[in-house]
C-alpha cells in the first residue's frame, strides 16, 4: 500500500485551495473588537481543512469551481469550526489542534458565543448569496449534528449502545456535514440530482469510515504530545464499534468485567484493560473491516463521473482516511 | 398610572396567541427520542411569549395575521428560547422560569446541543416556507446577540463600562431581537418599507427600555423565590445603567471604594453596599428617565398606523414594560 500524505493528494486543487483560503479569511470579521481577538486566535488553530477541500473536488468533478462553491466551502468550515469550538466548551477540552482552546483562555462563555457567532456569520453567507438550497441542507446538518450528539449521550449514560444505534449516531453526528459537503459541491455547479446524490452518498459512506477510523484510533493510535491520549471514549464511557463487537464476542462473564470497570469513576478506571480486552476480541480487526468496506463504497459512488484526475483524488482521499494514523 | 396586566393589554389578540401556541408545539418536535424528552421538559418552563406576541401585534397593525405571520413568531420563539438555553450554560444557571435549567439536569452538553437543535429548527421552518427575508434578518440579529454578549464579557472584565458602549451592548443583544420580531411581523403581511422601518424602530426602542428596565430590577426588584436574587449583575461585574451613572455621578474617592468591592470574588464583596451606593448617587432615576425616554420614542413610532386598538396594545406593552416589577 502506498504511503498517503494529505497535501500530495489534493495537489491538484492547491490553487483553489488558495484562493478558498484567502475567501475564507476575508469573510470572518465582526466590527466588533473582542470578537476578532478571538477570531483571529482561532485563525491560528490550522485544520486539515477537509470539508472545503471535498466541496472544491465535488464541484471539479463535475465542472469548474465558482464563486458558489467557495461560498459552500466557506458556510461548511464555517459550521464546522463552530461545532468544534462548541464541543470544545461540551467536553471542557483544553486544547484544539495543538494550541489552548477558546474555552480555555476566554472561558465558557466565550466559547458558546463564539460558536454561534460563527454559525450566523456563515449562514450569512449563503443568505447573501442567495444559495437557500445550501441553506435547506445545512440547517437541517446543523440539527442532524445535534440530534446525533444527544443520542450518543443518551446511550452513553446507559452504556447500553448497539452496532445499529452507532451507525445512526455516527451518521448524524459526523457523516451528515461530509455527505453535506459534497453535496453542496455538486449542487453549486450542477442540476443533475443524480451526480448530487452520487456525491452526497459518497461523502456519507467516506464521513461513516472517517469516524469509524477515529473510534479505532482511540485504542490504537500513537499518544503524541499534540493529539489526543488513548482511550478517551472509554474515559467518557463511549461505547463505540471496536468496543460494542468485543462485547458481543466476548463470553457474558467477561463482557460484564469489562462494563463493570466502565461504571466506575475516572480516576479509578483501568483504561488499558478495556484497550487490552478490544484488541484481544477482534473490535480492532472487525472495524477495520466495516470501514474499509465503506470506503469500497464510497469509490463505487464515483464511477459514474469522468474526470479521471479528480476520481483518482477522491479515491486516494478514501485510502487516506482509512490508514491515517491521527 | 392603571395597573397593567400582560394578560389583558393582550386579549385582543388572544385567538392569534391560541394559533401560535398550537402551531409552535407541533413544529418543535424530533424524530430523536431524548431531543423529544428535553423538548417536553423545555414546553413546561413557560415564558411570557412577548416575542411571538410583537409578530403577531405587528402583521396586525398592518393588515390580517397569516401563515407568514405564525411562521416568522415561531421562529424567533424558537431563536429566542436557544439563546436562553445556552445563556444558561453560558451563566451555569441551576433555574429558569421556576423550574431546574436544562443543564442542570441534563448537563451542560445536552444545554449547547439542544440550543443548537432549537436553532437549527426555527431556520429550517424559515427555509420550508420560503421566507428568505426572514432568514436574512435573523442570521444577521443571531450574530448582533453574540457580539452584543461578547462585547459585554469584555467590557465586565475590564470594569470600564461607559453609557455609549452600554448602549451598543443592549442594543445588540437585546434591542435586537425584539426590533426583529416586529420587523418579521410587519414584513409578513407588507412590503411597505415606512411601515416596516416604523415597526422594527418601535421594536429598538422598547427593546433598549426593556433591558434598562432589566437592569434596573437587578438594583430594586422583589427578591421572589422563583426569581433572581438581587444584585447578580453586580455579582457577575456587569456595569450597567444605574451603576454606570452612579459611578459618573459621585466623587472619584467613593467611585474607586465601589469599584474595589466589584474587583473581589463573589464570596467577600459586599453586594448591598453596591446597591445603596447607586441608590443614593440616582442611578436608579437617571435609568428610570431613560427608559421613559425611550418608551415615548416607540410610542411615537405609532402614530403612522391606522389601526387604533393594535396601537392601543402596543402602547400599553411599552408601559407594561417601564412599570413591570420582574
Amino acid at each position: 500500500m502506498r504511503n498517503l500524505n494529505l497535501s500530495e493528494i489534493t495537489q491538484v486543487v492547491n490553487n483553489e485551495l488558495e484562493i478558498f483560503n484567502q475567501k475564507f479569511r476575508d469573510s470572518i470579521w465582526s466590527e466588533n473588537k473582542i470578537v476578532n481577538i478571538i477570531i483571529k486566535y482561532l485563525l491560528k488553530q490550522k485544520g486539515k481543512k477537509i470539508r472545503p477541500l471535498l466541496v472544491i473536488l465535488s464541484s471539479k468533478i463535475i465542472g469548474e469551481v465558482t464563486d458558489r462553491t467557495y461560498r459552500g466551502a466557506t458556510l461548511v468550515e464555517l459550521l464546522h469550526t463552530a461545532t468544534l469550538v462548541h464541543d470544545d466548551v461540551v467536553d471542557e477540552s483544553e486544547t484544539r489542534r495543538g494550541l489552548p482552546s477558546i474555552n480555555a483562555i476566554w472561558k465558557n462563555k466565550a466559547g458558546v458565543l463564539i460558536g454561534d457567532y460563527l454559525l450566523a456569520k456563515g449562514l450569512m453567507i449563503a443568505v447573501d448569496g442567495q444559495d437557500f438550497d445550501f441553506l435547506k441542507v445545512i440547517t437541517n446538518t446543523v440539527k442532524r449534528m445535534s440530534e446525533g450528539e444527544l443520542l450518543q449521550s443518551s446511550k452513553t449514560r446507559k452504556l447500553n449502545n448497539d452496532e445499529e444505534t452507532y451507525y445512526k449516531i455516527i451518521s448524524d453526528k459526523t457523516a451528515s456535514l461530509i455527505a453535506t459537503c459534497c453535496e453542496i459541491g455538486a449542487r453549486a455547479v450542477s442540476n443533475d440530482e443524480s451526480k448530487i446524490n452520487a456525491m452526497k452518498n459518497y461523502g456519507e459512506y467516506l464521513g461513516i469510515a472517517f469516524q469509524i477510523r477515529d473510534d479505532i484510533l482511540d485504542y490504537v493510535g500513537k499518544k503524541t504530545i499534540l493529539g489526543k491520549p488513548l482511550g478517551g471514549d472509554i474515559r467518557e464511557k463511549k461505547l463505540t464499534l471496536p468496543l460494542i463487537f468485543a462485547l458481543k464476542n466476548s463470553n457474558q462473564k467477561t463482557a460484564n468485567e469489562i462494563l463493570s470497570v466502565l461504571k466506575k469513576k475516572e480516576k479509578n478506571m483501568d483504561v488499558n484493560k478495556v484497550i487490552d480486552f478490544v484488541i484481544q476480541n477482534g473490535g480492532i480487526e472487525y472495524s477495520e473491516n466495516a470501514a474499509r468496506s465503506f470506503g469500497v463504497k464510497a469509490k463505487d459512488e464515483l464511477n459514474i463521473f469522468e474526470n479521471q484526475m479528480i476520481k483518482n483524488t477522491l479515491s486516494d482521499l478514501v485510502d487516506y482516511i482509512l490508514e491515517r494514523k491521527k
